[in-house]
């Protein structure tokens, strides 16, 4: 195996493993190609089984003869190893290190991953953009499927198919897309059925110190709006940034060549901020022995709550636009590959309520994300504790998982989903044995084969008896629009995941289990009293057949269905 | 009626009323001598019948022809009244304010209060001493009920039966209580069954600046610990400030003289800070519009989760003496009515699952808080918005229920009652149709003979109609000891009592009685089939008789109990 390199020390015994809230094990510790894998003396159980890219930074201690290991994973989650010799501390601590840091795509584990399951419905084939396409069929007098970007030359970064309004041809669309940062042409994301209205996404026009046009780019995006209707064109950045962008070759559209647009400039940070603000709020959260005063200002100096905070926002305004006014809207900032995606997938959450069951929102994520050209493998390649190399990371979307949470927390019967379903998304983002977050776009996944090679997530998450660990007991399908609060004082921090190391969980995740387990008993005496209501009928039947009295029954009509 | 001077505009027409998070309402305001009514047009129906003793403070805006009325009530709630003619707006404005500050206990409502219900179980007898003791019968054999102060003449803060070491005889505790503040000795509050260890509080011991001693409070309290065993006395107070009060005549007890006793300073502030802290809090609270930053940061300056993080901290400290060393535990900082009462009743909420019941919790602010001589009527007269005149307000009851919340939250399946039912706790000891929570003592509460001429709380919440509203579906008793956590990260803003006019908890009430929906609807399955079952089972007997052949049924034994 080409790891074998890397494992000088494939074998530890009598290492004590400590993590928070568990009892300490003591086991054999194995380091394979892929997994750091601890099993315990009593009956060879496996303790841990943890993939080494699931590792964001290895600590070691010294101390006598041997040492301590902390390993800080890219999910928050701290496991603690003790060894009992030194130089094979050294030698695992190494060897993780290094496997956790291996830059080729074509050794990761999603192509070694033997399934242990049957595939019921193909994840890579659930959610194509010509599936998807259905959803907006009740605007297919006006937009279509293009495939001008099959070959992702036209965008690199855009999936095969993009949807496009019909009036405007694939040439013009190659002639915007010269237009636009990395040929990011305005496309399609969402249908308001209550109002009528769209909203695209693109990146910025290239318009330049001198104010260069593109006559088709107009075009395009005027003919979205009918006669003496208005749009609005929400930048996600503040003015004063869209104006430098023009130093630099990008820009706005200026109202003069796009008349029925408005534009809001609605500012949410850049990636680089996010990654140095998680970084800050991890280290604040990580710190147990702080006075309320210290934690306190030290989340606030984090500024991630404001991060969570503005994206929202930006996304109430973007979703007050198209169902409060039912105007159009046009969402970019810089490229259309972050703060964009997080808008345009917030705004539809907020507006759609299919987005908020299970396949609804993984259709989100792939649409909105995946498809979106979200370059996952650069930004989630480390998470709060490494030292980056790249300055590409960034926690862009799990500042859009937090923000769901936010709202899903204000709304808390109004999601299919449960809270360590985004947790399981957290976790699959920054290390999986599935194929879906690898990789930066659909270009680069085609032409690695991965859904050939490798497990699509939504293929093992979608099977029943894994999804019921994730549905909310408490869904009560709402089909309104929710609008969530952005009061300082109605956003949280997201402890069920930063502070899974501070913060026993167990208590909460009783209470959830107390209510799942009400709901599962509700289903068995329902089905009790089909059951029991069955053979009174076979017995009244016989009883008249033999001349017996039957005792009146009052619950005659159906009433145990809820 | 003595209030008629008050109430120069007896009623108003054509008043719209404002709440958030509700429509606003048009209707006839009416100033009565204890309430504020208004009545909605459309079908005479009570939208608000408010107590003016609720309200906190009045502000008035003038603009022209008319005026805007802000009522901030004690319990955090915002109430605006639009009143179209300007000198009704004042003159109701002043009736609010006069009718709201009435001293005179003798003129307050529940005197007046007209019972709609007939008492099943009076609430005044529920949690006598004489009863009380009964559960502390483990250790009677080393305790006993003493009558000592019937008169309230040792302690008149105290209730007229407390229980006491049997080694020591009424003349003794007379000579103790000189030795105390305000008479406040030494008495029993917690047996802990597990340890055998127990706890009691007083007040401090009055050493002075020339080390008085008193041979029989060291006797008493040194009599509580068996030969060799050690005990431990924990001070709300930092070591300094015990020191500084030997120059008022208080003091602590010297090692020397109590020497089986070890002294823990864990401070807790003192009651004026609560009452500065509240009001910052409550001020950040209410600004909506703050940044994310601003908003941190005010709250951190307000020092209120400081306060619940020290109390929970000191509980914990007592806890553990007493559950883990199994040592028992004397508690005590100053006069004993504050701090003191703070950290032994969330010390016995932590220990004693029974506390956490609605009625263990209803004896343990009887026990703890009421017959313990919390100067309810001086603490509560006023909360947040008014200026207060005596400098005896303090938030120390509000800090006990905010900190019993906070273990609540961590551990959401181990209390039979619900966030409501607490917030209900809050609003009754600042205003109330009941005299629970009336006057300054039971001394006070005799004089009154409040438990004759007005109604208990108890009285009124432990109706089953009542009641039920208060129970949480997620209960499942836990007879263990909780132990909270008391990281900054786990301790969070109570957002469903200090934000109720700032964030809108509809959508987590709505979840709530989701899971009281489902609860319910298990009890009626369950009972029909009960029913379904007995039916069959008479057909069964019948067809029998008949010679009809029965079809067998699985559910023979009785599997329909939980």
């Amino acid at each position: 195996m080409e790891f074998a390199e890397f494992i000088k020390t494939p074998m530890v015994n009598s290492v004590i493993m400590k993590r928070p809230f568990h009892d300490a094990v003591e086991g054999t510790l194995c380091v394979s190609g892929h997994h750091l894998i601890l099993s315990s003396r009593k009956d060879q159980r496996e303790e841990l089984w943890l993939l080494h890219s699931a590792v964001d930074s290895v600590e070691k201690k010294l101390h006598g003869a041997g040492g301590t290991l902390v390993l800080k994973c890219k999910d928050f989650i701290f496991i603690q190893l003790e060894i009992t010799n030194a130089e094979e501390c050294i030698s695992v601590a190494n060897s993780i290190e290094q496997l956790s840091n291996i830059d080729d795509v074509t050794l990761a584990y999603p192509f070694f991953h033997r399934l242990q399951f049957e595939i019921m419905e193909d994840g890579w084939q659930a959610f194509q953009p010509e599936r998807e396409f259905a959803r907006f069929k009740e605007c297919s007098e006006e937009w279509r499927l293009s495939s001008v970007n099959s070959d992702f030359q036209v965008c690199p970064s855009y999936p095969h198919a993009v949807i496009v309004p019909k009036c405007i041809d694939d040439e013009m669309i190659v002639r915007v897309a010269a237009f636009r940062q990395h040929g990011r042409f305005p496309v399609l994301s969402y249908y308001h059925r209550d109002s009528k209205a769209i909203m695209m996404r693109s990146s910025q026009p290239l318009t330049g110190q001198n104010g260069r046009r593109c006559k088709d780019d107009e075009k395009m995006i005027n003919s979205v709006l009918g006669i003496g209707r208005k749009g609005y064109i929400v930048d996600t950045r503040a003015q004063s940034v869209a104006k430098m962008a023009q130093a630099k070759g990008g820009g706005y559209e200026p109202e003069a060549h796009y008349p029925q647009w408005r534009r809001i400039h609605q500012p949410v940070e850049r990636k680089q901020a996010f990654h140095d603000s998680l970084i800050k709020m991890v280290e604040a959260s990580s710190d147990a022995t702080a006075s309320m005063d210290k934690w306190l200002s030290k989340l606030e100096s984090s500024n991630w709550l404001t991060h969570v905070k503005d994206i929202l926002t930006c996304a109430c305004v973007v979703a007050q636009c198209i169902d409060k006014e039912g105007a159009s809207v046009l969402v970019h900032g810089s490229e259309g590959l972050d703060s964009t995606l997080q808008i345009s997938s917030l705004a539809q959450l907020i507006l759609d309520h299919d987005c908020r069951t299970v396949s609804g929102f993984e259709a989100l994520i792939e649409r909105e994300w995946l498809q979106a050209g979200h370059p996952f493998r650069s930004r989630c390649a480390k998470s709060a504790f490494a030292i980056t190399k790249h300055r590409q990371e960034s926690p862009v979307f799990l500042l859009f998982l937090d923000s769901v949470w936010q709202i899903w927390q204000q709304f808390p019967c109004s999601f299919e989903f449960n809270e360590d379903f985004l947790i399981l998304l957290v976790q699959h983002a920054y290390s999986s044995p599935y194929g879906t977050f690898m990789c930066d776009c659909e270009r680069e996944r085609a032409s690695h084969k991965l859904s050939k090679r490798t497990v699509s997530l939504w293929s093992y998450m979608n099977r029943p008896e894994i999804l019921q660990q994730y549905l909310n007991p408490m869904y009560d399908p709402n089909p309104a629009v929710i609008w969530p609060s952005v009061a300082p004082q109605s956003l949280t921090l997201w402890s069920g995941l930063y502070l899974r190391s501070q913060v026993d969980i167990r208590p909460e995740q009783e209470a959830w289990s107390e209510i799942a387990k009400i709901r599962e008993y509700d289903k068995e005496l329902r089905s009790k009293v089909t059951k029991l209501r069955r053979q009174l009928a076979s017995l009244e039947k016989e009883g008249l057949m033999a001349g017996v009295i039957v005792p009146s029954t009052e619950d005659g009509h159906d009433s145990s269905e809820h």
